[in-house]
């Protein structure tokens, strides 16, 4: 088995066995280097974001000191929900290598099927989750603030 | 202006003026009562997803002890990314009120386009972010692990 796929796997596995969270593992790496690892942490800390991927790219953001973790790649045991996938680019990650997909983690409970639908055509689904306009005219007083900030760091 | 918009969008100022992260604020609220707010830290922690709403949500969860946010509301300054969104679908808020749109995010440089380009169609942009099957049979185990697993606690 490819070794860092093995430990994104056991994650998973040591996530089930503690209570921790369902079972989803992930590892990143730099040029075959292991920078962190972590498993899903959604009882454990009782955080609906500690999915294996988003607490691994905590860590390893944490053990380099950077948010750009562009000279990584990650392995996962599963297929990265929305959330994840989007943390990921982010990240600017540039690879990812996966063990299960999305339709054996919704085989077993974990469908995000609702969340790429609702990202697709959020129009259509109101009634799961209201997105409302409200005072945008007030909040752009702090992206100009922001533009004319002198110091600012882009990132 | 309504008052929870003015708690979220004076944390994007808060944020910006020190140096934090981008123009962005949030707060979460449950019939009336602040629960939990925040900004923007990806710069201040180095942490790619430490977007607004996430921070906001994994306040919230750790004040309330529970991941099921599902009876709280959210403001947030500005429209949110695809991450903030799925984490706001995965943390089963049902409301969510934003202030300035994507679009006006992308005017000042935060663009997050490319995000929901890729996960609406992840195959034509395999060079931005490649991703890659392997080891699913292996990593299989660990989802049977979890199916015949008789005290786990569905989430």
């Amino acid at each position: 088995m490819n070794p860092l796929m093995k430990i994104a796997r056991d994650e998973a596995g040591k996530g089930v066995r503690n209570n921790e969270g369902g079972p989803f593992g992930a590892v990143i790496s730099r040029k075959g280097e292991i920078i962190a690892q972590g498993h899903n942490e959604v009882l454990k800390s009782n955080d609906p974001t500690a999915h294996a991927e988003i607490v691994t790219i905590r860590r390893a953001a944490e053990a380099l000191g950077r948010y750009d973790l562009s000279d990584c790649e990650l392995h996962t045991s599963c297929e990265p929900c929305p959330m994840c996938l989007s943390a990921i680019y982010w990240s600017r990650i540039s690879s990812v290598y996966y063990g299960c997909t999305k339709e054996d983690a919704a085989n077993i409970g974990f469908d995000d099927n609702a969340i790429y639908e609702y990202i697709r055509h959020p129009e259509q689904h109101q009634d799961e989750l209201k997105l409302v306009p409200l005072e945008r005219e007030e909040c752009l007083q702090e992206f100009r603030e922001w533009q004319d900030k002198q110091d600012k760091k882009m990132y």
